[in-house]
């Protein structure tokens, strides 16, 4: 493949962009339910030519959590249709009107939610962020150009496969869905130079990968760098949720981006909460990392040192503070934190408002596990990501983030004075 | 002033612009009407050293054009303070709730609008920038630094030293407003590494400056390219009303962003719009080039070359194109044009439709002059500028296209699964 081929790609997205902006809604939800059909009909497949890579991988010594992230089993490929089902029935994005006003001499002005054109997404192993891009660009009528990694291109490309036949299905044009089909970085640096044709790129991995793509492209990119998430556990927090809090937080999956890594406890309630945390977290067999005061009450623990605090550990390691009042954990969070997520344990609503105000994150969490930021439980399904960027999307990216908008004045031969 | 001095307004910045971020509607609003009574207080003094600033640009020998958008008489004085009073009256762009939801588990989410943060305006020579930006920005809760263009440098820092007063009046912090205080191009350098202090910069000027900024720094920057702006006469288009609005749209302001560029006539009207509009143009000594087939039309005026339709003169040139419908006006449209802002004239609904479905601009106008995009008749108030990028803000640039969001979730213990 050489460099003209991933013009053409792009150029052909670029055509399939302009058809797509103007589908109707039932088309493009059509178009989500056929694609789900459709891979259905080839999941033994799927199951096989990804079985294949999987060995491929295991074979040149892959780290197990990585041979984790390529695999499709029964289970993760049901998730992938029915997540694919669930976007259909999400509300449509486009034509939303999201403001409006009439001028003082008549003019009706009004600003509509359109696609913003062709997104390329370049990902690493998983192969279910495929379908869930996919399906969350052609639900917001964007074009989607898929990079996946090379250790997962021919389940990706049998799965964009499948998926374009759904398209077809729908009288959507082929080219919504496309893949790059062959590995090598090299491709990666033509998708970078096409600013002419891609007006959005999403990287997913790791910082090193994010921050390549971002400088080295005029395309803006949404970010997704780390989540250096904290949870703040206030004098006057219920002990026994905290505790449960803090724990879902850090343990319900350790190597994901909203896992806590940072345990503020305050010094007022640190004596009676540090000792149920350590026992609840050697349960979990979570290592304990903690400032010196932290340490004199928990004389067995090894101490947290400055480059901790800006730790996003994906790890079965914590780091733990104690804070002399609510003023201190907003500032250790907003200095030391990535701005991800971040929460507060506590009972008193002035305290809540107080951390949610001043805490200058994407996601401010009262009284829930830093678990629960993101597209599911925010109400946004699928979702390509979760960004760290303050401008356009902030958070979890579903649907409606991967909208721009138009204005739109109708007149009646109104001029300007 | 050395590199140390742009960090140390930067990080200056940053820390007015956590207090901001707490601020409340009413002193932010306070500190608009007390900047505003602050500059009516210098008011002699502005015009005086604004003149002597006049004065050095005409004996340097500077272009009518640059000397009078340098220059602040009565009128322009009067618009700035009366700019900063009406932004005062605007709703306050933060704290909206923008949307929200309750998961089945009963944690309840919301997004809520939030400063961006730092904001750097990069801008030439007018001086009303500096009011109309630093209005806009304390509106919306951020931090601005200024930084105008050296032959203005005198008047803008004391119109920035006066809003410093109203600003400290309403009792936010003083380095809310900040102004680059020395000329030079490596101060602006020195600006574009502060990536981990300033959260957006707007530049405001030529191409080549925008350019320069956007591919220089690792800040995101708002752009405001150039506007290719069409108007598209259709068949039925009241030839009236047509003639009025193409005038208009181009000759109410020549030298700006959403002046006419390119007119479009429908082939089944140009025999009798051609004549109605050369007579028009004529009249505002407007130079017309036309297609081969207007020539034909219109026998006395220059070719246009495939560089016109590309071309945004900010001159009284006008190109002129003759289409085959509305299907060739837009792909025209989408092809050349810099999607700014683009208007149709028609009596058809349906037409109205597809044209505002299909055209990929920032603005689309049925029936109205291109000159009616902006903020002053969409309701926005004061705007920094007309965005053409499609992520975060499109089209004008007004206080809540200055606001980031947070995701903001209230739990009792809510726990991930």
């Amino acid at each position: 493949m050489n460099n003209a081929t991933v013009q053409d790609i792009a150029k052909q997205s670029r055509v399939a962009a302009r058809q797509l902006a103007s589908s109707s809604t039932a088309q493009r939800n059509l178009a989500l339910t056929k694609m789900a059909d459709a891979l259905e009909a080839v999941k033994q497949h799927v199951l096989d030519i990804n079985a294949q890579e999987v060995a491929i991988a295991q074979q040149a010594g892959q780290s197990a959590a990585m041979v984790k992230r390529l695999t499709i089993d029964e289970k993760v490929f049901q998730t992938m249709l029915s997540r694919l089902r669930k976007v259909a029935q999400l509300p449509d994005p486009l034509n939303r009107v999201l403001e409006g006003h009439t001028n003082p001499a008549g003019l009706q002005v009004f600003k509509k939610s359109v696609p913003l054109g062709v997104i390329g997404i370049i990902y690493e192993s998983r192969p279910n962020v495929t379908t869930d891009a996919a399906a969350v660009c052609i639900k917001s009528g964007n074009a989607v150009i898929l990079r996946g990694g090379s250790e997962a291109l021919q389940t990706n490309t049998l799965l964009t496969k499948a998926m374009i036949k759904g398209v077809i299905a729908a009288d959507l044009p082929q080219h919504a869905i496309q893949i790059i089909p062959v590995a090598g970085h090299e491709t990666v640096s033509e998708l970078l130079k096409m600013d002419e044709y891609i007006d959005v790129l999403i990287p997913r991995g790791g910082k090193d990968l994010i921050k390549r793509i971002a400088e080295g492209t005029r395309i803006p990119v949404i970010k997704h760098y780390d989540g250096v998430c904290h949870l703040y556990i206030a004098e006057d927090a219920d002990s026994a949720q905290a505790v449960k809090l803090a724990v879902n937080s850090k343990c319900q999956s350790i190597q994901v981006c909203n896992a806590l890594e940072t345990l503020l406890v305050d010094k007022n309630c640190a004596e009676q909460m540090l000792p149920l945390l350590h026992t609840a977290f050697k349960e979990k067999a979570i290592e304990l990392r903690g400032c010196e005061q932290t340490q004199k009450l928990l004389p067995d623990i090894a101490p947290a040192t400055e480059e901790d605090w800006y730790s996003e550990y994906l790890a079965p390691i914590l780091s733990v503070k104690i804070v002399n009042g609510i003023d201190e954990a907003i500032q250790h969070i907003n200095h030391y934190g990535s701005g991800h997520t971040d929460g507060i344990v506590t009972q008193s609503l002035k305290m809540a408002q107080q951390f949610e105000q001043r805490v200058d994150s994407a996601s401010v969490l009262i009284n829930a596990s830093t678990r629960l930021s993101g597209g599911g439980d925010y109400g946004l399904g699928s979702v390509v990501g979760i960004s760290t960027d303050k401008l356009h999307a902030r958070g979890p990216v579903g649907a409606n983030e991967l909208t721009s908008y138009k204005w739109i004045a109708y007149g009646n031969g109104h001029l300007r004075d």
